[in-house]
Order: structure tokens, then C-alpha cells, then sequence
């Protein structure tokens, strides 16, 4: 296997496993990395996560927030972009929720360098989240009152509740009804008799 | 220290700390309890942090579902619920979140017993929150087409939203906005002009 490959197996399974479940001995036996090699390239079991974390962001979030990413998104947008996650997290694999969501509560209040990635994706979902609403309102899709970074922030807390129902014993039900209410929601504050455009 | 508040520092650890994360020497150094003791009186350290866990169950989320506990409560408690919620998750100690909710994600993919925990807490919130509904909706104060298992699925899921984002570095004003997107979502299906009474 080459470097990366080998990097995204420790992405696997730091992703099923959480950081401080998986041991240096599991990463080697399910990656094919030598101790050396760990030490050698990345210098700790932490550096080692930090680049897993930073390949499932390019990697996996990019996929995710690819509806968010056109310049000109807006509110079907914001709601494939939740039923895409709702999917992701439905799926077999659901149980694993998502790496980075599941970091931000382990891992986070304990490491800064691990935080500071945490941080610096909140940032960009609530960037992406916020253009989408903000054209939503020059669309009229939205009120032309409505206050585009409360909406943005009560939806990347959505974000955050849905892959933590994800990982949870949570029916897939509760998953679908969570969605359902957060879309209601986020397009609560719509013109009345507006619908946004689809695609 | 007598045992119980021995389980309380347990638990207090495991709180800040995680599970994984938690050595059996830590458990030992901050609660005064003996190897032998955790072994003799529990078994493991799986069995500790249950124990932990089921005393956090008992004492900290019984007095966080207080506002309801009563048989009538009704919108303006699932309020109240919430801003006590977003309450304790801003206060010095914020960083720690929701033992219960930090172990749906961390510990409850992978020990079944523990899941079980969780589960049976899933369901007693979401219990306590349609029960509210219900009212709410007698009152008045929902429309008499709400979808009552829905708006509780939704609810719940909110929590698991708060939570986490209670743990992770978010900024305090999103978890405020978040609590306000919650609450006008839930009293979204609220009859026009009608208000939730306080008490």
C-alpha cells in the first residue's frame, strides 16, 4: 500500500474507534505501518491522528458539503446537503457518525492542535451555511428580515445533533424526524408561498 | 470519602476526561479508591464507569429534566429545559458537555451494556418531551395537527446538538442562537397568537 493509502486505513479506523481507543499496536496490524515509520513520519500517535483528521476533511467533508460549495447555493441546497448527510449516516457505517464531529467532543477540549482543526472546520460550515442563506434572502426565499448568522449557527448546530444521533442507539426514525424538524426550521423564516428552487 | 462520593469523583473524571482516555492509575490518584477496591467492588473499569454513570443518570440529568417532571408540564417548560441546559453547558465547566451524551458517541458503538444506558435514557427524554407536547398541544399552544412523536424525535436530537456543541470549541454565542432556533422550531407549530403560559 502506498503512504496514503495506508493513512486513510488509520483514518478508518481512528474514525470507528475514536483516538483514544485505538492503540498504536491496532493502527500498525489494521494499517500496515511500521512503529518506525509512525515516529519516523508523523512523530506520535497525535500527529498521526492530526494528518488522518486533515485527510477526512479533504477527503470526506468535501464530498459532504459539495451541495454548499457553488458560490450561488441556497436553501435546496442547505436541505440536499442535510438529506446527504442523513443518507451517510443511515448507511450501514452509520454508526460511526462523522470523524470530525466525533473529534470535536473527544478529542478537542484536551488537545489544541486538534481543536484548532476542529475550529477551523465550524468556521467553514458556518461560512458555506451562511452565503446559502444569505442568497437565499436576495432570492426571497427567505424574510428579507431574517438574521442570516443566527440561522447559520442554529444550523451547524443541527449538523452537529444529527451525526451525534448517528452514532448514538438513536432509531433511524429520530434521524429522519430530526431532519425533517431542522428544515422546517431553517425555512421557518421563508416568504410565505415561497419555495426554494430546485435544481 | 465514603464509597458514594468515591463514584461521584469517578465520575467527575470520566465526565471531564472520556472513558478511553481514563487510566485505572487516574481513577485511583483522584478518588482515593484502591485497585483492588475497583476490582473487589465493581470488577473492571467498564463496570465503574457504568456505576459512574447510571449516579451521573441519577443525580445531574434528573435535576436537568426537572422542569419536565411535571405531569402537566408544556411548552414553557421544554423552554425552561433548554435554557437550563444552555445554562450549564456556557458555565465555567462548559467544556465538559453531557456525560450521557459524550458516551452515546464515544463508548456506546462499542459496549453493548453501556448502550444500553444510553438508550434508556434516550427514551425517557424523548418520553418527557412528547408528554409536554401532548400538553402543549391540549392547551393550545401547538396546532392540533402538530405531529407529536416528530416534534419529540426533533427534540431530542436538539439536545444531542447542544451538547456537542457544548464540547466542541464552538463560540458561546452559537450555542445561544442554537437554543433560539430550537425553541422558535418547536413552537413553530404553536397556534398564531397564542403564547406559552409561565408559571
Amino acid at each position: 500500500m502506498q503512504g496514503d493509502e495506508r493513512l486513510g486505513q488509520a483514518m478508518e479506523v481512528f474514525w470507528e474507534r475514536g483516538y483514544y481507543d485505538t492503540s498504536i499496536d491496532e493502527l500498525m496490524e489494521r494499517t500496515g505501518f511500521h512503529r518506525a515509520e509512525v515516529y519516523g513520519r508523523f512523530g506520535s500517535k497525535q500527529r498521526l491522528f492530526e494528518a488522518a483528521l486533515r485527510q477526512y476533511r479533504e477527503n470526506v467533508i468535501r464530498a459532504f458539503v459539495e451541495p454548499l460549495a457553488r458560490p450561488d447555493a441556497s436553501l435546496a441546497d442547505v436541505e440536499r446537503f442535510f438529506h446527504g448527510i442523513c443518507d451517510r449516516a443511515t448507511a450501514p457505517k452509520r454508526r460511526r457518525g462523522c470523524l470530525m464531529v466525533n473529534t470535536a467532543s473527544e478529542v478537542s477540549p484536551h488537545i489544541p492542535s486538534v481543536a484548532a482543526i476542529v475550529t477551523s472546520f465550524l468556521e467553514e460550515l458556518r461560512g458555506l451555511l451562511r452565503r446559502a442563506c444569505v442568497n437565499a434572502r436576495k432570492r426571497g426565499e427567505l424574510r428579507p428580515d431574517v438574521d442570516v448568522d443566527r440561522v447559520a449557527d442554529y444550523l451547524v448546530g443541527a449538523v452537529l445533533g444529527l451525526w451525534g444521533l448517528a452514532r448514538s442507539p438513536a432509531p433511524e426514525t429520530m434521524l429522519r424526524h430530526y431532519v425533517d424538524g431542522v428544515l422546517a426550521s431553517a425555512s421557518g423564516p421563508r416568504r410565505r408561498g415561497s419555495r426554494p428552487r430546485r435544481r
